[in-house]
């Protein structure tokens, strides 16, 4: 699957492209990515990584910038987006806090939550990521913020997540029991195929659409982002998610400009 | 709030009517509910209880009946559920089982449940209603239960739930990382204003549908309910969660036959 990997990079960083690793996982901040690249003995750089919790935080810091004091983070997810916030100097709580990883105490936390008392009043933001530790107490608390007039965001709403040759529910699994009671509908969000996301790493880029190339194994993510991104073209790699069978259909919904068995293929 | 509900339904029953308890709330057993009644010195029996656990068991017991042995429910709940379940001698696993009460752990449940190993071969249904207990690991178990052919069948899906004169997410809440993860829309839905409780409760009672008067306090579940079940009239009782601004405003979606302030009003 990694065959030929690092040596494709390496022709490409030497024909002068710029190479950008964008990631909807929010459970890992870049610092994170760059620890498991150096793992699978891919060459890449902290700078090169664009995440959907680093996405999340850019925006929250940057572009939507509360103001003070009512400008703090619930977090829904884990250490990923709380990384990536502090690394935007964004205020935070929820996410791993082992306080709220428990059961809510019918006694006494329905009453507490409803009143406010268990509540930071300096809430503004609610941002849900994928969260391996979900709960009722966390969603409880996270929808009573919204109520109250917090802003929803999401790093990304993915509803399944590839793990073990098998899916599981993703971001937007992890975070639907909010977003059902809110009854709102989806939340802004900055994974791929969201152009927030595409807009975040032009920020940072400043790219050439037209001369640029989104490579992917999800159709509905990776190359759904390049096509609406109106980039070059994309290239969709058969190791991941998506077969070929889906796009080469009558019909398909989102076809690649190209696809490859596995990006090694690319060294010719 | 309860001024007189027990002096008022004495007076219906005097006048020959049949009174019938119809609740969405899953968490309880009919016999929970007897037990709450009780408390509150209002004159039931178990058998005028009609929860969303048990039409959904009786559903699964009498019309559903899968043949065995993959007829088993793998339920994501309460005790309330796996009551009415036993009721109807159905087999069911998951639900309050302490074992699943934990966090997923990446070193080996993504495997075990994406392999099949954690999982009873004999599961045909997946059963969801209010959690307070959801959490990540029962997800992904029902998850791929459903990916194997399950059906998914919900005692109801309301967004949320009343309480502590505040809002909390409900059994729609609780279930929709699942609904979400599957991407199929909402499950079958045994709870008000689903017209599948209705069919349930006719089914015990044969009533005569133009002399029957749903009663509650909610415009989208109660009173809905009575509207679609085509019955004699609605009622709405300003005790709870509908206000009667909803109802009287120009174009309400669902407006009730009458209203009273309290269902002791009746008593005139």
């Amino acid at each position: 699957m990694f065959d030929n990997v690092p040596q494709t990079l390496e022709m490409l960083r030497s024909k002068g492209k710029q190479l950008v690793f964008v990631t909807n996982n929010s459970t890992k901040s870049r610092a994170d990515y760059k620890k498991k690249f150096d793992k699978l003995g891919i060459p890449a750089k902290v700078d090169e990584v664009f995440g959907s919790s680093y996405s999340a935080a850019v925006y929250i810091a940057r572009i939507l910038r509360l103001p003070a004091p009512k400008n703090k983070v619930f977090v829904l997810g884990e250490s990923g987006i709380e990384q990536e916030l502090a690394s935007e100097g964004i205020s935070y709580l929820g996410g791993t806090d082992p306080s709220l990883r428990r059961d809510i105490d019918p006694a006494t936390d329905f009453e507490s939550i409803a009143n406010g008392s268990l509540l930071d009043p300096d809430v503004g933001i609610v941002l849900s990521g994928l969260d391996f530790h979900m709960n009722y107490l966390k969603t409880a608390i996270a929808f009573q913020y919204i109520q109250r007039g917090a802003i929803h965001l999401a790093t990304n709403i993915d509803s399944t997540l590839p793990m073990a040759h098998s899916f599981f529910p993703g971001a937007g699994a992890s975070s639907a029991a909010l977003v059902k009671a809110v009854g709102k509908g989806e939340p802004t969000s900055f994974g791929k195929p969201s152009q927030a996301m595409m807009d975040a790493i032009e920020g940072k880029f400043q790219f050439d659409r037209s001369r640029t190339c989104m490579v992917g194994d999800r159709l509905n993510t990776d190359i759904q982002f390049g096509i609406d991104g109106k980039l070059g073209g994309t290239l969709a790699v058969l190791t991941g998610v998506s077969k070929k069978e889906e796009f080469l259909a009558e019909g398909a919904k989102t076809v690649p400009t190209a696809y490859v068995d596995k990006l090694g293929d690319l060294l010719g």
